[in-house]
């Protein structure tokens, strides 16, 4: 096993650790509820998500134990948008990190008193990360925090992305919603633990472009396994886009011309990637997400083709 | 009309001002997400807990910007409440605030996703009051919205109460369902603003007791008037809480005990009100609120004696 390997394992087992124990349960739960949150805090996914920050965090100077807080909330967040997404006015999914949906197993109000449990412990998580710094960096870092969850952010790209059918079917359309749902928490995940640990606006510029570079190729990457792939391979209920109207990049510019857009979003943040690393060569941790953008549009590429043979007469 | 109808006036117009335009909408939202914030933000209720915690805030020496800010950002969570307790997985209600509930208009994602919004807005307008206070009020403050709010508070009583058919029907359960649902918020409205001014551990401690003699106390009006008068009387979706098994404290104690119930705790609030008043009589404002309990209790028993007078053969 290489050590990057034993690393990762070491890593994902803190992390779950993490993600499981730092939203404390009071005695006396509901035990309706106290089951839909300890569903969700089991079954806690890749935790790629929180790596980053706290990576990011680090090496942005915060302490380990405040990193560690910021990751865990941002994973919060994140799992909270997963819980609501899921339910049957929006996605209707029965599947969920390989367990199935909470709302299935303990109701809806049991996933949606469980996602706002992870949401509120989320602001008091980040409040503590927050707390710490000097008050300008505060107020731009909570400003940023409502921007990209807010209104005008995730909940607007949700919105959108569910009333896909009443709009233009375009790129541009696709990529404005896949900003407000994708992108605006890989920003989250990549912008604000670099803001809390102080990084310059030059800093804050390139990481902001990477974000929205990697964010648009990572949902197209979604795009295309949901066109691509079958239920088994992809862990989550696939398939559905098309199914329910959602809006979907290749099945809007096509898969060819999908794969192009997603060669071009990895060309344009290797650019922004490398102007950063130059001055920031302890960011380089960054490559290795870089590294498994390439490797999914392989996969996709490779899987598209076979399709395409497949499709021959 | 009388000096305080007038100023009710002025003042529910201030509010509803606030409430409506503390959320501001960027463009480009999507047209059902924006009509179903709009639908929320344009029919504000009656506003008592705003203009509460307006005066408590300014009681403590909190600015007025800042004690406004506070106001709106209080009720936004309880109106996020509310969207959430309506859904067809809660409560199942069909008018809020003399209007159509808004998952009837703009479905229960529409609903959904305002609820959120107003709690992602709430959260910033919080911060921006308790930034101001010095760091050990801060962490104060913060565990003490978390505590309301989070899993143990608000969400493990709305678990509670819906899940109430397999507890026992007892007061002391009906009571600890009400200590979640509705004193959580009545604590926030009271204790938070004093808390964020400054307020000695005596005043806050008199004001937790208020807040639980009141909170246990309107709970009790709404459980009689549930159970005493017909929807168009109560203005909402009436006498349901029996037909959904929801907790009844007048259902499960009758309505005789729950009066005297409610006299009883009118009593502990005005002994906990006066040991108060008697060092901060800047807080008088607070008998009001206690004088329609008061006159909610005079109206229930007049209520509760004619369903008797009816009930004679």
């Amino acid at each position: 096993m290489q050590t990057a390997d034993v690393m990762d394992q070491v890593d994902t087992r803190f992390f779950a650790e993490a993600f499981r124990s730092s939203l404390p349960l009071p005695a006396h739960l509901d035990p309706n509820f106290e089951d839909a949150i300890r569903h969700v805090l089991d079954n806690p996914g890749s935790l790629v998500r929180p790596r980053l920050v706290f990576q990011m965090a680090t090496a942005y100077g915060l302490d380990s134990a405040r990193a560690q807080e910021l990751a865990v909330a941002l994973e919060y967040f994140h799992t909270a948008s997963l819980l609501f997404d899921d339910l049957p006015c929006m996605d209707n999914a029965l599947e969920r990190r390989g367990a199935a949906c909470t709302h299935l197993v303990y109701g809806e109000e049991g996933a949606i008193l469980t996602a706002l449990a992870l949401i509120n412990r989320a602001y008091a998580l980040i409040w503590r990360a927050v707390g710490d710094c000097p008050r300008a960096r505060q107020t731009q870092a909570l400003a940023f925090i409502e921007q990209c969850l807010g209104v005008g952010g995730l909940l607007n790209g949700q919105s959108f992305d569910l009333h896909f059918s009443a709009l233009p079917r375009t790129l541009e359309t696709t990529e404005r919603i896949a900003r407000g749902k994708t992108v605006s928490l890989i920003r989250l995940t990549l912008v604000l633990p670099a803001m809390l640990g102080g990084a310059s606006a030059r800093d804050l510029q390139q990481i902001e472009r990477i974000s929205v570079f990697w964010g648009l190729g990572y949902q197209i990457v979604d795009d295309l396994k949901d066109v691509l792939q079958s239920e088994e391979q992809s862990g989550k209920t696939a398939a559905r886009d098309v199914l329910l109207g959602r809006p979907n990049i290749a099945a809007v510019i096509g898969i060819r011309d999908a794969v192009r857009r997603l060669i071009r979003l990895i060309d344009l943040g290797d650019r922004a990637l490398r102007s950063l690393i130059v001055w920031r060569p302890e960011l380089e941790f960054l490559e290795r997400l870089r590294d498994e953008l390439q490797q999914e549009l392989a996969r996709v590429t490779r899987d598209s083709c076979d399709l395409a043979e497949r499709g021959k007469p």
